[in-house]
């Protein structure tokens, strides 16, 4: 099942829908109007139907995945039922972040691309990346979706994208070997790690983050597609800049293997429903790599096998108001 | 004010529970009682009178602070009004963590701190550090309350503590000034960011995180004090460690004011009411800077004036069950 999100608008305001799409027809299924329509037909009062369809299909992709697999059985159920009555043109929707994580982490498993951004750096690959799955935590709030405009923040000038997937964690799980973490893995999304490589290179060298190199944008879509429906050791991927392909690599060129990073994130901590995790890009697969940086207005399209396309326009750089002024060291 | 966060027994299981503390009564008020039984009094039916009592004190600390002006005026309007009904002794409360922050952010700005710990390690201070104000992300879902016990990875020999302080965002707001900052902090907690020292230094050498050296437990509380109580800059801090007094230090010799720090994280993203902003550790305020580590069973308290103490006991090694195996370069 491909799985997303859609933005309507409603009395107060606009509200987050689950859909099912259906990309070959062009429509998109709302589940909670057809899982509202099914009960209705079965007798269900308007108000209950409403209330039991929309507690079945919340807004939010992290509580319905958290329902378990009662989830993916009503969404197919709904499926099954819609008489077209709940289905819409896929054409002009709104779409929101495929997912709305609980923890969002992105982690550096293809070893291409750390070999080719430390030789652009000038530096060597650090041991660490070959001895552990390592990670860094990112903004779940600065998701954003298919179609949106990249805000571009006034203060970085090498603006840059990732081609990454995106897994998507279906259940709970702490210290679990890659063998039970294997069940824990939900779907597949695109992951787009727009990077501002200038500040992220700075506050890199702290050791920290990164945090302003990577918080003002990710995207995630345009939906989740659920394992059943994938080879996740055999994608295709590639993105390209106003139509031109800068990148193209393979998911099986992954060094970390997806069910050793879950089990990896899983010590000592709760992996949560609806958790999302950046692969880390594929080789070859961003800017840095190639000596070549993004301009605003500019269209990133990447393109993964089985998945689909997720595309974003680089919006005009945002007037920086203020710096923080450098401080002298005491001693 | 005094704002922390309880759990209680309900029917369907364990239920969280905002109370304004009265440490020098010995007492707390359960907010949503108090308010639920004010409405009451003022002819509310019971059923309406709990229904938006709950609306305005959630079990969420995060959704009342996004409730902007009108939580603290219902807060102080409930307490005012009860009649001692709504009233808990202190003593036996089950503490939650005070904020269930929407996203959990831990800086680095105090100097002394950066110099000691660099020292230990055999480093220089990274540039950066005088630079920006720069942080991490923590994981929100790994907070612990006052009293609980701190779960201990197996995968860490060298536990230690760091006393810092937690700020509380009261309100939204993106590209601020530090002027435009100061009115969106909206109170200080106790921050411990208990830390795993060996496979931190492992992670950080990638430039990633860190992310398993802190992951697995922060500790948050006792409560949160609002601003209008403190005076920020000069509050004395202190650590202990099954009694003895391991560091002392003052938040007046913090180097990035928190008004700059707020308006740093505001640089392209939104802050976010309840967030959550660790100081960084107070010079001299973790083993780590003293060649000290802890061991399972040590009890640590942290002693803020103005706020209180937040003490949790360590945990005994929880056993690994998996490691990931080291990959060979590949060429």
């Amino acid at each position: 099942m491909k799985l997303g999100r859609i933005s309507v608008q409603g009395p107060d305001g606009p509200e987050a829908r689950l859909v099912l799409a259906l990309p070959d027809e062009g429509r998109a299924i709302d589940l909670a109007a057809a899982e509202r329509l099914r009960l209705e037909r079965r007798g269900a009062a308007p108000e209950a139907a409403r209330r039991l369809a929309r507690a079945l299909f919340p807004g939010s992709m992290a509580a319905a995945i958290a329902l378990g697999d009662q989830f993916l059985e009503a969404a197919e159920r709904a499926a099954d039922a819609d008489r077209g009555d709940a289905s819409l043109p896929l054409e002009g929707l709104r779409w929101l972040p495929a997912i709305d994580p609980p923890v969002m982490r992105d982690c550096l498993a293809f070893e291409e691309h750390m070999v080719n951004s430390s030789a652009r750096l000038g530096r060597s690959v650090p041991p660490v990346f070959y001895q552990l799955p390592i990670y860094y935590k990112g903004n779940p709030h600065s998701l954003i979706g298919h179609e949106w405009e990249v805000p571009w923040p006034g203060y970085t000038q090498a603006m840059d994208y990732e081609l990454e997937l995106g897994f998507v964690v279906g259940r709970s799980g702490r210290d679990l070997t890659p063998e039970e973490a294997r069940g824990c893995l939900f779907g597949v999304t695109i992951f787009n790690d727009f990077s501002a490589r200038d500040i992220q290179g700075q506050e890199m060298g702290g050791g920290l983050g990164p945090a302003k190199g990577k918080d003002f944008a990710t995207a995630v879509g345009p939906w989740i597609v659920t394992v059943d429906e994938l080879d996740v050791m055999s994608l295709e991927m590639a993105a390209r800049v106003n139509g031109e392909e800068w990148s193209r690599g393979s998911s099986g060129t992954i060094m970390w293997r997806p069910e050793e990073i879950l089990a990896y994130i899983s010590w000592g901590e709760e992996l949560h429903p609806g958790d999302l995790i950046g692969s880390g890009t594929v080789g070859r697969g961003c800017g840095l790599e190639l000596g070549r940086f993004l301009s605003p207005g500019d269209v990133v399209e990447l393109e993964v096998s089985g998945i689909g396309v997720l595309r974003n326009r680089l919006g005009q750089p945002q007037p920086v108001r203020w710096r923080p002024s450098p401080r002298q060291p005491s001693a």
